[in-house]
């Protein structure tokens, strides 16, 4: 689940996705969250039949709460993602307005399904752990311990990557051609929304005036309306 | 802890603090920063005592390990921040370099902070409340399950905060002053790496050329300094 929901958050990140169209990396991008969203259901219903079988109450942990909070805000965030940046009705600026909303929901919900997974190990190494126990470090238990501090740093490098503006897909080709001379091959203001609402701020190229700015973000949104 | 973190976190985010001084500001920041520090150093020493004086073995759990390295990079940043931020040694290309790093080891351990919070409300439930037992949700379990969701919740908006470019503190009175007519109050390159390398995207004021760009940097590098 982590690792499909990572894919998904850093696919703009990768140079050879650069090459496909907005258009199939978007596809990408929803195609990799639909299979997280599957495996979280599937992993919740097994959850719940297996606490069935044994006679264990469901929805008594921190663990659950916070895990379904997740995964309650992940659906939404699929829904809303869907509705507004794979359908065709939403009008640019409103994707404009959402983006960050959308990229800080996206980076909040996998660092609290990190957080999650974390506590489930914790339950788990507690509740299996008892001859030896937990307490006593058996090798088992070191093992899954070296596993969530792994799972941590996989994380953290992920939303390093997933931060930094250097490390975004660059404009579209046809875009680039598009630009008047004055322009430059910097983001659309949609993109430029992408990450955090950041700028690539270590460019040297700036746009030089405001008539070109302005220019270039009528051929942005024409540019973005063509990949809908 | 968590709430001294966040203070220090968003201390360049609330308005009444931008009158002050960008000098000050660092020293609001570093000065909440060290008094998180020791309250992690002391929470630690008396969880070592406490397990001591039950003969609880020490440093078994996923939540030490975690929250140990935690402290251990937190030191780190400590140590770092103070070295290159507030003495007056480093150079400035070198802070600008340093700081989408500082920014972001801040923010993850401020998250993995919030996530070994968790795991320790979760093992001190489990050990904690035996009769009646955590499983049979009695109403103390799910007052500290409320309160552990209001942590994410609270942990999420922090993070909100931080991350947003416009709630960036102006800069500094007397660079406005001498910027050249080209010129326009954007941050400067070392400030603006202060959002996680973000610039503020929203403004519709760009600086018109190049030339101008370095000559405010200069000027910038300037008022930086004199802050040191």
């Amino acid at each position: 689940l982590v690792s499909v929901l990572s894919s998904a958050i850093i696919v703009y990140r990768l140079p050879w996705t650069w090459k496909c169209s907005k258009l199939l990396m978007k596809f990408i991008h929803a195609g990799l969250n639909t299979i997280a969203m599957i495996l979280a259901i599937v992993s919740m219903v097994a959850v719940f039949e297996f606490h069935n079988a044994r006679n264990i109450p469901n929805m008594y942990s921190l663990h659950s709460w916070i895990g379904l909070t997740a995964v309650i805000f992940y659906s939404l965030q699929l829904f809303l993602g869907f509705a507004v940046f794979l359908l065709p009705f939403a009008p640019v600026p409103f994707r404009a307005a959402l983006m960050p909303i959308h990229v800080y929901s996206g980076l909040t919900i996998f660092a609290t399904v990190i957080a999650t997974a974390l506590m489930g190990i914790t339950e788990k190494l507690i509740f299996s752990l008892k001859n030896p126990a937990y307490s006593t470090s058996p090798p088992e238990a070191m093992f899954v311990n070296f596993l969530g501090l792994l799972l941590v740093v996989f994380g953290a490098l992920i939303l390093w990557m997933a931060s930094r503006s250097h490390w975004k897909r660059p404009p579209e080709e046809n875009a680039k051609v598009l630009r008047p001379i004055g322009g430059t091959p910097e983001s659309t203001e949609a993109e430029s929304t992408m990450t955090d609402g950041s700028n690539a701020d270590k460019s040297d190229l700036r746009i030089n005036s405001e008539a070109a700015r302005k220019q270039n973000l009528k051929l942005d949104e024409a540019g973005q309306r063509s990949t809908m």
